[in-house]
C-alpha cells in the first residue's frame, strides 16, 4: 500500500486524474448500500488509528488533544451520517412523469435522478486536519454521491493526512472498492493545485482557505475549455449585533460567552465572530470593559503554523494602524514561539464606514467592535458588509420586537442567522447551511457542512421513454429502494402500476 | 401604464435595478398562495391577448400561427404549473433539526429553507417568443421563487414582448403586486445586457442563445466584485445513435420521423438533432437515401429573422466546404426572402474525428450523418463530443442488449437521454432536465425547463435557535403550510411537538 504522491509535474497529475476517472467509471455502478458500508468502514479504520492520529496532528498543528479527539469524532460521525443518508436514498430527488398516450401530442415517460459528476478534487484545510481535510466532509459527501476523490493534502499537516489516507486505503481494500477511488497528492498548492483543477477529467473542486486561494482556483476553472464548479469557502467576519436591552441586562454573561467564542481554537475558525456591532451606550461600554477583562484572562496558545501566526500578527498590526481604531484589550502575557495574543479593538460606526480596510478578515483571535451612533448607522454598517457565513443577533424579546428591520437585513447577509448563540460551532446536520453570499463562499446555493452538501457533486439526468429494465434503481416502477419520489407531481413512496 | 424602456446608459440600468431591488424587498414577503394567484392571473391576461399576440409574433418571427398558439398554451400552462408547485410548497426543502439539551455540547435548534436570491435578469430567446421569453419559463420560475424580474426583450420580437409585458402589468395591478416587480428593457444586448449583468443589485441571470453570447455574459459576471450565477443555454448538436438492427427493420419510419424532427420549426430548436451516428451498412445507406427523399419533400419556410437566416447559410456553406463532407440531400426548390433550405450531409467517422469544425452547431434545418467504420469508432466519435442537452438512441431490444457500453457512454454526454423518440419537444414537467454539461449550458446541475428550474433562483438560509414566532411559515413547529420536511432526518408532514 503506497500513497500516490504527485510530484510537481502535469504528467503525474495526468496519471492521477486518469486513474481517478477509471475508478469513477466503476464506482458509479456500485450500489448506495455498498457505498454506505464503505463509508462506515472508513469511520471504523479512522477510529482504529485515533491515538496516532491525535499525536501526529497535535505535533503538526499545535491543536490540543481534546480538540483533536472531538474533531475525529465529528469526522467519523459525518461519515456515518452520509452513510445513513444514502441508505435512506431519497436525497437523489427522483421525479417521474408517466406517459400519457391520450394527450395530443402524446406525452412520453420522463424520469430524472441525480447522478455523480465524476472525479472531485478536495483541498485540505489548515484549520481542520480531520473534519475539513482528507476524510472530512468534502470527501465523505463526494464518496457518498458516487464520485472518486483526489485529495490535495494541506502542507501544514501532511503526515496526519497520510495516516488518514492509509485508513481509507484499508477500507478500500476491505470493501473491494476500485483501486484509485481515493488518491492523495502533496506538493505546492499553486502548482499541483492548478494542474488538478485544470485537468479535463476533474469535474468539481472544494476548497476551504483564504480569499486569494479560493479566487485563484475559480480563475483556473474559468480558464478551462469547460469550466467546472469550484466550491471555495474563503472569508467571513461573522458580524454579531448586540442589542441594547440585552447589553443592559446580560453584559457579564455576554462578555464571558464572547470572550470564549473569539478565542476558542485561537480564533482559527471560519465562523469566528470578527465583528461586534452595537449602538453606543453605557451598557456597551460596560460590556466592552468586561469583554476586555475576559480576553486578557485567556492563555495564549500556539497557532496552527508559523504562516498563520505571521499573517495574524501582520494583519493585526495593519488593522491597529488604521486611523480611529482603539485597542480595548490585548493579551499582554509574554508569548513564546508562535503563540497568538487575543485582541479586541473598537472603532466608531462612522470610522468603519469610511475605511474598507476594517472589513478585512484578520484570521485568528481578533474581534473588532463597531460602536454605532444609532440604529440607523448600525444598519448602514451591516448593509456595507460583504457576504458572510453567519450573522448573529444577541437580543432579548424586547430587542427583537423593536428591531424587526435589523433581523430582515441580517437575513440577506449570510447563509446562517443565529439568535443568542455564538457562531463558532457548526452542527453537522440536515438543516445546517455552511455557505453564504460571495466572498464567504463562491456559491451561496450550496453548503459544505451537513447532509445537503452531497448536492455539490451531482447533476440531474433525465431518461425519456426507457423500459423499466434499463432505468436506474431509483426510477424503476417498483421503487425497489423505497425512496420518496415525485410521481406525476405527487410526493410518494408508492410503486407505479404498469398500464 | 408605460413600459420601462432602458436606454443604452448605465444610469437608466441603475434606476431599473434599484426599482427591482425595492420591488423584491416587498415581494419576498408575499405568501406563496398570493404569488400563485398572481402567476395564474398572468396566464389569464396572456390568454386574453391571444389573438393579437399570435398575429404580432407571426409578423415579427415568421413562425406559423399553429406553432405560436401552441407556444402560448405552453407558456400559460407553465405559469399554472409553477402556481401549483408553490401552492403545494414542499419544493423549499425545509429541514429541521430540533434542539437536544442532553447532548454535550448541547445541540441548538437548527432549521433551513430556500429563500429567493433577489432581482433576476432574464434575456428573451429569439426562437421562443413566448415560452422562453418575456413571460416564459425563466420569468415564471423566478416569480414563483419570490424574485423580481427584469426582462431584456430579444430584438427580434420587441412588439410581442411589449404586449406580453402589458399583460403582466395588468396582473401586477389586479393582484396588487409591488410596482416594478417586472420591468422590461430593450436596446442593444451587448450594451444594456452587460450593464444589467454587472449591476450590484442583480443576483442571477438567464439566457438562451449563442455560445458567444452566453460566454460573454459569464465573463461579465466573473468581472463583478461578487460574481453571480449565469444560467446560459448555449449550443448543442444533440447526437442521435441509430443502431444496426433498427436501421435494418425500420429504415423508412425512422427516416420519416427524423426528417420531421430535423426540419420542424425550420430546425430552430436547441434540441434539433444535428448529428446522426451509425455504423456503416447497407441498411444505413438505405436509411440515408430515404431520409434524403423525405428532406427534399419539406417545403422551405422563412427563418426567424434575417440574422439567423444569414448565419444558417454561412454556417452551412462553411460546413459544406470541409474536406470529406458529402451532401445527402438539400432542398433545391427555389427559396424566397429568408427561407431556409433543409440539408443533410454525411462524413466518415475518421473524417469527423480529424476535424473539430464538424462539432460546430449550424443552427437551422441541418443534420450531419457520421458513418462510422465500426462500433469502436462510433464510441470514439461520441467520446469526442462536448456536452449536450440531449442524446438519443434509436434501437431495438436486440440493439440495446448488444450495446450496453454505448448506453453508458451516452449518459455522460447530456442532461437528457432518449430512447426511440426525437429530441425535439421538451416536456414541461417535474422530471424534465433541459440542461447539460458545458457548453450545452453553463451549469449542468440545473434545468431551465420544468418545475426544478425554480431552484436556480434560491439559496438556503439557516435559522439557529429562533423562537417559533420569528421563523418563516415553512419552518414553524405547526407546519402551517402542510409541506413535506426533513425533521430530525425523517421526511414528514407532521407537526413538531414542543418540548
Amino acid at each position: 500500500m503506497t500513497n500516490t504522491l504527485i510530484q510537481e509535474t502535469a504528467i503525474d497529475v495526468n496519471v492521477v486524474m486518469q486513474q481517478s476517472q477509471h475508478a469513477f467509471d466503476s464506482y458509479k455502478k456500485i450500489s448506495a448500500a455498498d457505498r454506505a458500508a464503505f463509508l462506515e468502514k472508513i469511520a471504523e479504520e479512522i477510529e482504529a488509528k485515533r491515538a496516532v492520529l491525535v499525536s501526529t496532528a497535535n505535533a503538526e498543528t499545535n491543536l490540543p488533544e481534546a480538540r483533536l479527539n472531538g474533531e475525529i469524532s465529528r469526522t467519523t460521525n459525518q461519515l456515518k451520517l452520509f452513510a445513513s443518508l444514502i441508505k435512506e436514498g431519497s436525497w437523489v430527488e427522483a421525479a417521474i412523469d408517466t406517459a400519457d398516450a391520450t394527450r395530443t401530442p402524446a406525452r412520453p415517460d420522463i424520469r430524472k435522478v441525480f447522478v455523480p459528476l465524476g472525479p472531485v478534487v478536495v483541498f485540505g484545510a489548515s484549520n481542520f486536519p480531520f473534519a475539513f481535510s482528507t476524510a472530512g466532509g468534502d470527501t465523505a459527501s463526494a464518496l457518498a454521491a458516487g464520485c472518486s476523490v483526489v485529495i490535495k493534502a494541506h502542507n501544514a499537516h501532511v503526515k496526519t493526512s497520510e495516516l488518514v489516507f492509509e485508513a481509507m486505503q484499508i477500507a478500500i481494500e476491505a470493501c473491494k472498492m476500485p483501486q484509485h477511488l481515493i488518491q492523495h497528492a502533496t506538493g505546492k498548492g499553486n502548482v499541483v493545485g492548478k494542474a488538478l483543477v485544470q485537468h479535463p477529467n476533474t469535474t468539481a473542486v472544494s476548497f476551504t482557505g483564504s480569499f486569494s486561494g479560493g479566487r485563484a482556483l475559480c480563475d483556473y476553472s474559468n480558464e478551462r475549455q469547460a469550466p467546472i464548479p469550484v466550491f471555495a469557502e474563503m472569508s467571513s467576519i461573522n458580524p454579531v449585533v448586540f442589542f441594547p436591552d440585552t447589553l443592559q441586562k446580560n453584559a457579564a454573561a455576554l462578555a464571558q460567552t464572547y470572550a470564549g467564542s473569539i478565542t476558542v481554537g485561537m480564533g482559527q475558525f471560519c465562523t469566528n465572530p470578527g465583528l461586534l456591532l452595537a449602538v453606543k451606550s453605557e451598557a456597551l461600554d460596560n460590556f466592552l470593559q468586561i469583554l476586555g477583562e475576559e480576553i486578557t484572562k485567556v492563555a495564549p496558545q500556539k497557532m496552527l503554523h508559523s504562516g498563520i501566526y505571521h499573517s495574524y500578527n501582520s494583519g493585526l498590526d495593519e488593522m491597529l494602524l488604521q486611523k480611529g481604531i482603539q485597542v480595548v484589550a490585548r493579551v499582554e502575557k509574554e508569548v513564546q514561539d508562535i503563540e497568538a495574543q487575543p485582541t479586541v479593538a473598537k472603532v466608531s460606526g462612522q470610522t468603519f464606514l469610511a475605511n474598507p480596510h476594517f472589513k478585512e478578515e484578520v484570521f485568528g483571535p481578533f474581534s473588532l467592535a463597531i460602536v454605532c451612533e444609532d440604529a440607523k448607522e448600525l444598519k448602514a454598517v451591516l448593509s456595507s458588509l460583504k457576504g458572510q457565513l453567519t450573522t448573529t443577533m444577541m437580543a432579548t424579546e424586547e430587542d427583537l420586537t423593536q428591531h424587526q428591520d435589523i433581523f430582515e437585513l441580517q437575513q440577506t447577509l449570510a447563509g446562517r442567522i443565529i439568535l443568542n448563540n455564538v457562531p463558532t460551532g457548526v452542527e453537522v446536520c440536515a438543516a445546517m447551511v455552511h455557505g453564504g453570499p460571495f466572498p464567504a463562499t463562491t456559491d451561496a446555493r450550496f453548503t459544505s457542512v451537513g447532509t445537503s452538501s452531497i448536492k455539490r457533486w451531482v447533476r440531474p439526468l433525465c431518461f425519456q421513454n426507457f423500459p423499466d429494465s434499463m432505468l436506474p434503481e431509483a426510477l424503476k416502477n417498483d421503487n425497489p429502494l423505497n425512496i420518496l419520489r415525485i410521481v406525476n407531481n405527487e410526493w410518494t413512496r408508492e410503486k407505479i402500476s404498469k398500464k
